[in-house]
This record gives C-alpha cells, sequence and structure tokens, in this order.
C-alpha cells in the first residue's frame, strides 16, 4: 500500500473496521481508538478519505469531516467487500503456546480462513489463553483484516474438546484432518471446493495429532490428509493448509 | 516428533546436520556445538540412536558410542534422503526487517526452498543484515532443515539489486515475480512443473515492489503473478507462495 496522505480527497490507503453501529444514514464516527490512530498516528487531516468496513461484507470510502477524540466522517461512496473468499473454512487448531498461536491467527486470517476455533489435545503443551491474551488475539485478527482487505472479521472462539470439535464440523461439510502420515492422502486441491462450500481444517498442536485422534477423526467422518513429505511445525503447517485449501477461492 | 531416549538402539526421534568431512568409514564425530546439544540439553544416552544428514542428500543412523566434548558414534544404516523436493526452488527475497525476514527463512526452509537471495528492491525499508545478523539467519536455516526432516541445508545468499537477481534466474528456468494488482494472472498450478525443474520466485518487500520494477521483470522474461484478491504481508506472501509451488513436491 502506498499511502498519500497529503491529497485531499484521495483514498488514504488506510482502511478500519467499523462495526455498523457506527454508521447512521451516510454519516459515520469513529470510536475513540481509531480516532486516535486516525488524528495521532497517521496524521490524516479533514478531506482525507479512508477505508471502512463493517465486518458483514459492506466497505465504504469515508471523508473525514472532524477529528478530535471521536472523529466523524461522510460515507463517499459504498460496495460489497469483493475480497472475501468464496469458500467458509474453519480452522480448528491444537492449543498452541503464545506467539505461535498469535502468529497462526494473522497469517491466516490474511490467507482468508473465517472462524477459528481452539480444540484441546492430547499432545498440547499450552493451556487456555487467559483473558487478557485472547483480548490480545482478538485484536491481532481485528488488524490482519484491517490490513489484508477483508471484508469480515474472522471469529475467534474458546477450546473446545476435539470429539466436540469434530461433531459440529462434520454436519456443516468437509472436513480435512491434518496427520503426519507419509502414506496418507494428500490434501484435495482447492479446485474440488465450489463456492458456498463450508470446510473444516484440523490441525495438531506443536507435537501433532495422536494415533488415536486420527482413528477418531476418520470415524467422524473427517478426511484424513498430509501436507507431504517434509515436517512442518504446527504453526507452519496451519499457515501451510489454510494457503493451499484457499488457493484461488 | 516423540523423543523416546530412553529405549537404547531406538530412534531417539533427533536430528543433526554433521558436514561429510565429521564422517570416517561408519565412525562419525560430531562437533562441540551438536555434541554439547546431545548430552546436556537433550541428555541423550550410550547406546541411543539419532538420525544424520549430511547436507548433500544422504542419511545416515548413528549410534552414540561416546559422550563429552567431542561425541563419537557408528553409523548403523545409511540411505538416501526422502523428504527433498523434486524441483528446485529459489526465493528472492525483498530485504526485510529482523524478525520477519528470519520468519520467511525458517518457514520456507520447512516448505522445501533449496536457495535464498535477498533483493535490494526500491521500497526496501530495511538494509543488508548485519555479519551477526546473516550468522543467526544461517542458524535458523540450519535448525529448520534439521527439525523439518531436509536432505540439504538452503543455501543463504547475500542481497544483489532486483536486475542481477533477475537476469541469473532467467538463465536457470521459469520466474514467478509476486505483485499486487487484481487484474494479474494467479500463481501457475504446482502440478505445471516437472521434477528437476529449477524454478525462480520474487517476492517484494513490506511495500511490495514498484510499477517499474515489474516492468522490468516483465522485460527480463518473468511471469509476472498475483496471489489472488487479499493483501498479504510480504512475510506471509513468501510463505504462501512457496507453499503453492512446492505443493505435492
Amino acid at each position: 500500500m502506498a499511502p498519500d496522505s497529503g491529497s485531499k480527497g484521495l483514498v488514504s490507503g488506510h482502511r478500519f473496521f467499523l462495526p455498523a453501529v457506527h454508521v447512521a444514514g451516510n454519516r459515520v464516527s469513529f470510536p475513540p481508538h481509531t480516532s486516535h490512530q486516525i488524528s495521532r498516528v497517521l496524521r490524516l487531516k479533514i478531506g482525507d478519505v479512508v477505508e471502512v468496513f463493517d465486518g458483514a461484507g459492506q466497505e465504504h470510502c469515508v471523508r473525514l469531516e472532524e477529528l478530535g477524540r471521536e472523529a466523524l466522517g461522510a460515507i463517499v461512496r459504498s460496495f460489497p467487500s469483493q475480497s472475501e473468499p468464496d469458500i467458509f473454512v474453519t480452522l480448528y487448531q491444537g492449543l498452541l503456546k503464545g506467539k505461535k498461536l498469535e502468529l497462526v491467527l494473522q497469517k491466516c486470517t490474511e490467507i482468508g480462513i473465517l472462524r477459528f476455533v481452539s480444540v484441546q489435545s492430547e499432545r498440547s503443551i499450552a493451556g487456555e489463553p487467559s483473558e487478557s491474551r485472547f483480548e490480545r488475539l482478538l485484536e491481532i485478527v481485528r488488524e490482519a483484516a484491517e490490513q489484508s482487505g477483508r471484508g469480515v472479521v474472522p471469529l475467534v472462539e474458546g477450546s473446545r474438546s476435539l470429539a466436540q470439535g469434530l461433531a459440529e464440523a462434520a454436519v456443516r461439510g468437509p472436513v480435512l484432518f491434518l496427520w503426519e502420515e507419509e502414506s496418507l492422502a494428500p490434501l484435495p486441491a482447492a479446485s474440488d471446493y465450489q463456492a458456498g462450500s463450508e470446510l473444516s481444517l484440523f490441525v495438531g498442536p506443536e507435537g501433532g495429532f495422536g494415533e488415536a485422534e486420527a482413528a477418531s477423526a476418520r470415524a467422524a467422518g473427517a478426511e484424513v490428509v498430509s501436507l507431504g513429505r517434509r515436517i512442518l511445525r504446527a504453526e507452519t503447517a496451519a499457515i501451510v493448509a489454510s494457503a493451499l485449501v484457499l488457493q484461488g477461492h
């Protein structure tokens, strides 16, 4: 992105998530955090135009009209978001340690995952994130959605057992369960999934899923698949699998 | 990986890069750094078997016979590495700031990149890594190769200009140049590349490549391609493009 915030009326290249509650007619009011960002951090000026998305698939170009503690703007143009994937992918991720989970959420948001669910798995070393860490995760996902041009902010949900995850995923559509074993089937081609498909992707924690867990996934109707002959770290596997599944969507 | 270092004679699940100079007949001597790792960090015992790869495509199972400052072992079994990709991909990466470059090198080593070259680009913010940072990058690549089951340790080369990079890449095989523009062609399918192909992948710095740079790439015979409608950070683009190109190889 090449910001050109100096030129009045041109889009600044800055993009913000603004829930619909902040929009009334063609007027928008930015909450304090975003207003601070606009005035103090990015030093935008009255007349600059920013992009705003409401998280429900709608995008707006907004001309800044008032700066300060709560910046105000006027919608110049609205249009449906063009950048959301045409398939809906949930990543069920075995609980990972701090930075690794943050990396997965940031990268997979850019790539196009719609929903993140943590899964308790027998080899998980990491526990449930604390409330403050969970807040941080939500913030990372929101920022990644803003930067990458997503039309929605992906959901981040608290953890559940593998059995619960598998059961709820199975009713929604195809389930891919990543397991490191060379003889396994490769990930299906991204082009196998039609627009509108709902898909679930299970990726293990640091030590991978166990044999019994893979068996239970198969019993629950999941397709147990491998990413190939090299051993990927858990966080790399999540990013690679998301990229392969969402390619072209 | 599930180490079972307690059971004598079984493979411990630990894997080390050991250049061929440390192998004489069926005897191997581990350098001090690795010996320290073996004895002090992993607390392996005499009789434990570790995996060793020589970086040139050969793998060995080695039984530990002596521990201490320079551990010694005997080769139990040797075999050619099974996990190297069957295509040879060089990643030409626009210079990135510290942690981002480390992330790209670690993840893309796991994924199967064979060679990394830094490229000076008009929007590069980061400079050439210092000597100590370059050493750290080599270490990261070596560790990622050990952990991911690579048969070789990828090369990391100092930077060159974009024009130099494009010229040297063009004589070796197909060149893919990533550029963020929606109307561009998507990345070719991984299955388009036959075993033995040499391929080069150009990924921009934080701000992406400029328009003139894309034009020069096209003039040099590169295929200018896009990763899709969402805007990926530079480091995410490198990881995603590597995964897509190396899928199934």
